[in-house]
């Protein structure tokens, strides 16, 4: 069982995107071209759907330029789906499998896609098909078990980085508050990268609020108003997934709208401003009431979407996405069976990475959330670790200027 | 009075920031120091503010490295205010001008900057204290008078142009709504920049909204639904200013909220989310109510400061506000006794822009807002003429590719 076996080769791409899904197909795609036993390499439009409608694109019938051109175009130009499949759907997908003679099948997604393909690779054994079921590492939001971290995780932190950069700048020539909401459901590594970009410790973000540590609103205002005095501004990044002591997300705290859910039972954070109006006009109401400042001018912005597709690839993160897609090839080339395939560091200065393969089990449904070491003590900040960690995975941002204060005209 | 005068020069910045100001005032500064006539060059903290408190900060003495990386740093290191100057604010000005010999005066702004240099510049003529005034253009808004565009709007355009290519991808995934909310008060330019970035007819945005055309909420619904029967999906452009046929503003007449208002009369719309929410709301009722979709997959972002803070300036823009800072120096060493610094356009193939010095009160309080030509005859998209006007000011894009649908898998 552990040679090649002639077929053809299946990929497709589940959930959320990210700038650099493509590029890790672009990859599978590059890899499995040199291996002969390979006689087909087809995309599944709109994940799991297009697989068991047969909706299939030919990946070897595009020319080296379109692929050149995707693997630097953001979100998957194969579309998504965030459907689950439940017994009805795995029979569906491995009646095509057989009946095209698909033996090799690639999924690019998070843990919820690494849980889907652990499923059909178990009723594929259950049938005696022989299939070869490879998960590639996917995901903005870093929470994959296994990896150190995930193809895509890099352009998004950049782009927060960046936007927290800007936003800091903006909010000094005012004063007042900044609040950006950052996606990151139950992990904080998105969140977390709003600090990457600060020069100096008066730049902002000031505080910074993961969904790892219980939020709570008295404490969240009594740290504004410290921050506040201290720089006669505040600038403040907090995650969309942020929950008090109770796991009730701090939106339905402050809100009494119903929330939508997805298939996999996930509440709709993105995709709406509520959490940072909600949370700007507490605090409004927290600083004027007790007379901190008379009139608070406070602004609120939830990055949304652009935050996982906007054009602007972290340099690593489009090298690395690659590269797991050709290792995903080499191992389906290598003769190995299944599994997930993950990004691990060799070493921070210089920063150098290398992948491998893990058990479908390890990364399915599992969920990475950030080790305490990146959390500052008091529950409002990262830590300098977390720099070290995150830093190289952003590529080189444009240097920034500042004017020496120092030199004030005296008279 | 047409010969220069031996003096200080003051800097100073107002109103919101762009991605370029210092770009401009870095422009100005090293002009300025040319100039023999030119004693000082000093930049006024917090706008008038600075002024009249006598806050200034020596910027002859800053380091050529600090001035270049100043350059490429967004928003402005000389801070700002949204401060209108009143009798009372022009005496204590005009007291420090004299005072401290400053006969040079460069106000870095938009039409409400351009109003206060021209009620400064009136109330010296009236004192009969020599003065310069130089009001140098910027705004994202793209809304001044005399100038073919402002320095700030391609850096802004050109986030915006990026952030609906991204958008328009990661929609084309999973299909649904998409509404991105952009700013511009009363002028569509930074919105209408949305459509720079289509690649093919089917590429969102598919419907533009623009604060120049009465917003119908009934004609905008049944504009979503055809556009959404069309391409199964639909990715909308709205400026956050678009207001009823009465004048009253769709996110007052949506919710019921008070809204704040700045010294100028101008109501806060951005660093709130409830517009593009109360749009998105809308129309998942109206579109599920009339069955054309089942359960509506729609979200909203509110692309926020962002727009204007993000820390990726366009080339040309850049370039321009370097040029327009030394043409007003230029201005100042010819001799020349106030004005207006204007951007006019000499070609747009290959584009060519120039400066020009105009009256003061040809810029003052006035509000450019986009053309006929440039808006679609339906009031729902751009024109192409718009398009070939501003498509040189954000600077090249990155290339991205698209997958050839037409090469099916056949069975």
């Amino acid at each position: 069982m552990s040679s090649t076996i002639r077929g053809n080769a299946v990929i497709f791409t589940q959930g959320g995107p990210t700038a650099v899904i493509n590029a890790t197909w672009v990859g599978i795609v590059q890899g499995l071209i040199l291996c002969k036993d390979i006689t087909g390499i087809w995309g599944a439009l709109n994940g799991i759907d297009g697989v068991m409608k047969e909706d299939f694109v030919d990946l070897m019938a595009q020319t080296a330029g379109t692929l050149q051109a995707i693997s630097y175009t953001p979100a998957t130009q194969l579309l998504s789906t965030r459907k689950k499949p439940g017994p009805e759907e795995n029979k569906l997908m491995l009646d095509v499998f057989q009946k095209r003679n698909i033996r090799y099948v690639f999924g690019i997604g998070g843990n919820d896609t690494s849980e889907s393909l652990d499923i059909i690779n178990d009723a594929a054994r259950d049938r005696e098909y022989e299939l070869r079921v490879f998960h590639v590492a996917k995901t903005v939001d870093n929470d994959l078990m296994e990896n150190d971290h995930t193809p895509g995780y890099g352009s998004a932190a950049r782009f927060v980085a960046n936007a927290f950069r800007g936003a800091n700048l903006d909010n000094q020539c005012f004063g007042g508050l900044y609040i950006g909401v950052c996606m990151g459901r139950h992990a904080g590594f998105l969140t977390a990268a709003a600090a990457l970009g600060r020069a100096s410790p008066a730049d902002g973000p000031h505080l910074v609020y993961l969904p790892e540590c219980p939020f709570n609103l008295e404490k969240f205002a009594a740290d504004v108003d410290d921050a506040y005095r201290k720089h006669n501004r505040c600038v403040i990044a907090v995650s969309e997934g942020i929950e008090d002591e109770n796991h009730t997300p701090i939106l339905q705290v402050l809100s009494k709208d119903r929330l939508e859910a997805d298939s996999h039972g996930n509440l709709q954070l993105s995709g709406t401003g509520a959490l940072a109006d909600g949370l700007v006009n507490y605090l409004k109401e927290y600083l004027e009431g007790k007379g901190v400042v008379k009139k608070l001018r406070a602004r609120g912005d939830t990055f949304g979407y652009t935050q996982r597709s906007f054009p602007d690839q972290s340099p690593i993160d489009r090298e690395e996405a690659i590269n797991l897609g050709m290792f995903a090839a080499r191992c389906a080339e290598s003769g190995n069976i299944d599994g997930s395939c993950a990004i691990v560091r060799v070493s921070d200065d210089p920063y150098q990475s290398d992948y491998k393969l893990v058990p479908l089990k390890n990364v399915a449904g599992k969920t990475r959330r950030m080790p305490a070491e990146f959390i500052a003590a008091g529950g409002n900040d990262v830590t300098a670790a977390f720099v070290r960690y995150a830093k190289p995975l952003i590529g080189e941002l444009t240097a920034l200027g500042s004017l020496d204060m120092s030199r004030k005209v005296k008279f």
